[in-house]
């Protein structure tokens, strides 16, 4: 890779907090690319899918990244999708070459991308028209090791650095919990059907009021051999270009045919 | 419409919060259909995207409000998708026959749908299966008129409760801030490629330190006259089939071209 001023410029950004195991990881394998900046919320912010503060103010601060050979590293009071725009109006000044998101602690495969703070970052990078990718991998634990992530990490970035990205489109990249001898390539597919079966663990605090905390349990009657589903429980990465054009185009006939 | 065991359960929330004007009026508009139940943020929540509550909790309780004929109404802590969702499964203990968001005080027309509460509600009902509608008036003034808005409203609402929708797809209908005898009808569109020109506004606090408002400019180079925001700025409704899988197929064959 080049060093100097024609050196691609990445953006690294998450959504579990600039402290997490998974955005250092993200930020080392990228050091060989460019030069590295990492804008990341200064604690965790998962399921905060596209949310922007707008009716309140961020701040945000320089801070020392464990990385060595990251340019600069910065954390805010934001959103996600806060950290991308600050990134490219106030702290670079211009728009990077690439921007990755992650790897997110824990799936954003089928129906976990709406609700994805790290893949919302990915897709506001995709509406800056920047190429961006979002990583994830099946493991929550703080402690994951993402070591088996990094080679699929760098073969795609070499690839969206050489060959840019659709128009609005980014790629939803999510990686099985597996050893790096275990996993058998990366497969495109389409996102899966599934959704949460949500429900609600009800407590009462200290002073007698209720109070609840969201749990579920994701379902996936999804059967296609297509699917990020299936390619993860099959040994795959799932790779899912991600739009940001929620038009239902093909139901735009039905309802025309409507009494409206 | 019938009064009784077997009328339609209509669920109604926003994302401006359970005292602004819009929600008022739509709850008003639906009385006459069926059993409308209100659940909706205790504050304004815009911008909150498809955010959900996973690392806190949540609170609810029942209020007063003022419309008469509505069967119940609660406040909760939560985002507008959190409000769906404890609705559903701690407040209704099933799915409404009709879920409707807004009615939202300024555009979700274009990009804005990724951004916003009252839609991300909507999109939510539609991953319950639930026939969903986001309702959007082009003028955030508090004290908006929504008068013109309530004969589309209610048009639409009887045609989804007697057709259902497609599925995987709820409807984000925004309507131009006219006058009734102004506004030319419906019109059904694709969402419009318009983004946001951001910007910061950058303040210090009377500690010495910097802070940010964001800011920005809405920016349309989209001139298709199939889109939502041709259809407002040329006096109709817009009405966008909204879908919440992000794939972007059209793009799978292109990648499986790549080297991956």
């Amino acid at each position: 890779m080049s060093q100097g001023a024609n050196e691609p410029l990445i953006l690294i950004t998450n959504d579990d907090g600039i402290q997490a195991g998974g955005i250092r990881a993200l930020a080392q394998a990228m050091i060989p690319f460019g030069r590295v900046v990492v804008v990341a919320p200064d604690r965790a912010q998962s399921g905060m899918g596209h949310a922007v503060t707008i009716n309140g103010i961020l701040k945000m601060e320089p801070v020392h990244f464990e990385v060595d050979g990251v340019a600069a590293a910065w954390q805010t009071t934001g959103t996600p999708v806060d950290c991308v725009k600050l990134a490219i109006y106030e702290i670079l000044g211009k728009k990077p070459d690439l921007l990755l998101s992650g790897i997110n602690h824990g799936s954003n495969a089928s129906i976990n991308v709406i609700y994805s703070g790290t893949m919302s970052a990915a897709v506001e990078g995709a509406v800056e028209g920047i190429p961006s990718i979002g990583f994830s991998l099946l493991n929550h634990a703080t402690d994951a090791d993402f070591s088996a992530c990094v080679p699929y990490v760098k073969q795609l970035s070499e690839q969206v650095l050489k060959r840019s990205l659709p128009e609005g489109i980014c790629l939803n990249v999510n990686f099985p919990n597996l050893k790096a001898t275990e996993i058998k390539g990366m497969k495109v597919c389409r996102q899966s059907a599934g959704y949460w079966e949500d429900a609600f663990d009800k407590r009462t605090s200290p002073g007698g009021s209720p109070y609840f905390w969201m749990t579920g349990k994701f379902t996936n009657p999804d059967q296609g051999q297509d699917t990020d589903e299936w390619a993860l429980r099959n040994g795959f990465v799932s790779v899912v270009p991600t739009q940001f054009d929620l038009t239902a185009h093909h139901a735009i006939s039905t309802l025309n045919q409507w009494d409206l």
